[in-house]
């Protein structure tokens, strides 16, 4: 039985079977105190190991057991009144496994630094169980989230034809002998949404969710070259109707969180320091505001004038927004998530609505606090001919994206979408600073040990 | 609104907004007949217009919309008694856009094979649609059972450090000027499993469901060389615990499959004119048999002296089992899904748990009609030393398992777990006899279009 089952009341005075790993052992000569955790909840059941109960063998391996041993234990479910808690009395082991004594995360606080070159011990600790738990809810989430509203999952492939979107450096799929094996370099998708606009222009409402890679040598705390990202795409939908889904999702995503995980939340906040419950609050309860790139242009302005420092602090149309300003629109400004749109052209992504004034598009942001941009999505340009000159004009290779211009030829139903890059998301939710310690095996310049 | 919530009964004589594809224009000089769909059910809705409810303009347009035109309409649904059906009747277009009159994919049918080449736009096809949203609820389900469950979803790495465990070719991850970027050579997973087990042996009950890919330049209808995996791992568990959680995945899968796509099953069904329904059916009544490999290949032996004719019928201990050995247990011995299970430790891979006999391992798979083997998994070693032995005596790298070989060191609870392909489930359920067919885009070898 799992430990978060075994605690609940109707257990009391139950003969039960559980199972787990010793996180704390404290032993005196006639009992032995033994925290058990086994993954169900997050401070597991307090072991009571009496001598009278056990026979000798049992009783002294419980009390010689090293921390991160593992056990399945028969016993009784107790609830101590001066203690008002449960405890679990065993009278007999049914497997052990002991740890090495000398494991190498003792009792003692490590740093996040150092639990990184463990990347696989380090989810012992109470820290990663809360975080990877997390990771691990919200994602089946966003599965619950669109499954309910009636998404389409597509698969968009993780090896693709060279990167037509130019978002970036691209990793290169080859074999042993520096072939290419498909007759054409493939490389390691930037983006499914290429491809699933293809599936949306069938189906509707479709959403991807994979892994996506960066060739980028940035060592940097926001930067891996491996993550995950949400990306779903609507038809028949412009791109207002795409932030209201962003918005929803995030709410959806807040409230389950705030009631199934509050506990790992509380921990969290306690050892980050920072207010994780009241972001989550704050985005169940605002409605996220839709101001225009230009009107953010001039906030930041506004910003300057009022004594706001500034590293880069020019603002003039076609300047991008940068991290620092992103969180003082999300922080200083609006305190709490904000959507921007209309950004300029000349930055935008092919793919993007131009508006008829040239020089915008119909892409947008959603900003959030301490994180900067967690959504980037937009509108999709509808038109054949126009969507041909832009790829001229942003100098792409056009023989390479016919299959897509396909798509705005026979019968193109206006389409918009976004991407959530997940561990940002799950670096706003935990609180945690570092990209590296959302994933649970970081893939990052000169890194690859597992 | 989408076309399968108008079809509902409270929606008759109400104005509605509905979007979709024409799927079929008949005009004649009065009416105009349209399919129009919108991938909210299968058949779409039936919308009459008539020249008397719409303007000229937009009457003209409807009259002559090629195939796969897209319509935003306002109009009525209608009741028609004669025909027993909705209907919509529009009174306005609020968006259109027309599709090219070339359209490939005309009304006629085409083969499968040419429909591949056409992977952008063969999802506009009925065929398509039902298999590729079979996939996605398949996908979705399968989150849904593991949080019913509370298993916790673990995203492991897709770079990996040179495959340990030697399953099959891998492809290499490298940069522009082909240098590896991570100082050591990065490889894409054959499988989640190795690192998926250190997150087990801290959270007990875990899975993974990602891509994979195989390097293989093997073109037939069952290899790909990037597919997806489900693969859960539970700690404290044998591997008769890992078959039955198999068993109860299939049985939960197929149940919700035959009550939600129950539609799309008999489209398949007489498509490729195989009993689709009566094969879940049998998932969910039969329970799945276990034998040993020893018995199976007593069966074997005994269908070869029945008159089966065998293109390999050698078996002895030892002599892997192939597809058409598989297909004969499941198709003709079992009439269902059956587990086979204690296969010889000479081919198997080096974390299977080592029997005492010293000649078996505790490994497993699920063989079931038409596919053969669905699932593979097994008890995986617990005893470090043992463990070390076989790696040395399988001749693998001892010192790239060495954080392996800690997970045995610090307290280790007894694990199982199995792997499911998942295009093989898709295959299974749907009746398509070529994974090209259920991938949304294929990758095998020379092939890289899209």
């Amino acid at each position: 039985m799992e430990i978060k089952e075994a605690l609940q009341k109707k257990n009391i005075n139950k003969e039960l079977e559980i199972s787990g790993w010793v996180r704390f052992n404290r032993s005196s000569k006639k009992i032995v105190f033994i925290d058990l955790y086994d993954g169900s909840n997050l401070n597991g059941i307090q072991i009571v190991c009496k001598e009278e109960l056990l026979n000798k063998k049992d009783f002294n391996l419980l009390f010689k057991a090293p921390l991160y041993s593992a056990f399945t234990l028969k016993g009784k479910i107790i609830f101590n009144i001066k203690k008002e808690k449960y405890e679990f009395w065993p009278f007999k082991i049914e497997y052990f496994s002991f740890s090495d004594s000398k494991f190498p995360l003792g009792k003692k606080d490590h740093t996040l630094e150092f639990l990184r070159l463990q990347s696989h011990l380090r989810i012992r600790t109470k820290l990663f169980q809360s975080i990877m738990k997390i990771r691990s809810y919200c994602s089946q989430l966003i599965h619950l989230y669109f499954m309910k509203n009636e998404f389409y999952y597509i698969h968009t492939p993780i090896i693709t034809k060279n990167d037509a979107e130019g978002a970036g450096e691209t990793f290169f799929v080859k074999t042993k002998n520096n072939q290419s094996f498909f007759n054409s370099q493939g490389t390691l998708t930037v983006s499914g949404q290429l491809q699933e606009e293809s599936y949306t222009q069938s189906l509707k409402k479709t959403y991807t969710f994979g892994p996506t890679f960066r060739a980028e040598k940035s060592n940097t705390p926001r930067h891996a070259n491996e993550f995950w990202m949400i990306e779903p795409e609507i038809a028949f939908a412009d791109y207002f109707k795409a932030m209201d889904l962003g918005e929803n999702l995030l709410k959806f995503i807040a409230k389950k969180i705030l009631n199934n995980y509050l506990e790992e939340l509380k921990f969290l906040e306690n050892y980050f320091k920072t207010n994780l419950i009241e972001n989550l609050q704050n985005i169940i309860k605002k409605k996220f505001n839709k101001i225009k790139y230009e009107e953010a242009l001039n906030i930041l302005k506004e910003g300057k004038l009022k004594d706001k420092i500034f590293l880069n602090d020019k603002f003039n149309f076609g300047d991008e927004l940068s991290t620092e300003h992103e969180k003082y629109l999300a922080e200083i400004y609006e305190k709490g998530p904000i959507y921007i749109y209309d950004y300029p052209y000349k930055n935008s992504s092919f793919y993007m609505y131009k508006n008829n004034d040239n020089k915008t598009v119909r892409g947008f942001d959603l900003l959030v606090p301490k994180i900067g941009e967690l959504i980037g999505g937009s509108q999709r340009e509808d038109n054949y001919e126009k969507l041909i000159n832009i790829i001229k004009e942003k100098k792409l290779e056009l023989k390479e994206l016919n299959w897509y211009l396909d798509l705005r030829k026979y019968g193109y139903a206006k389409s918009s979408g976004f991407g959530i890059g997940f561990e940002r998301l799950i670096m706003f939710i935990t609180g945690v600073e570092n990209i590296r310690d959302v994933l649970p095996f970081p893939r990052t310049p000169g890194k690859l040990e597992f």
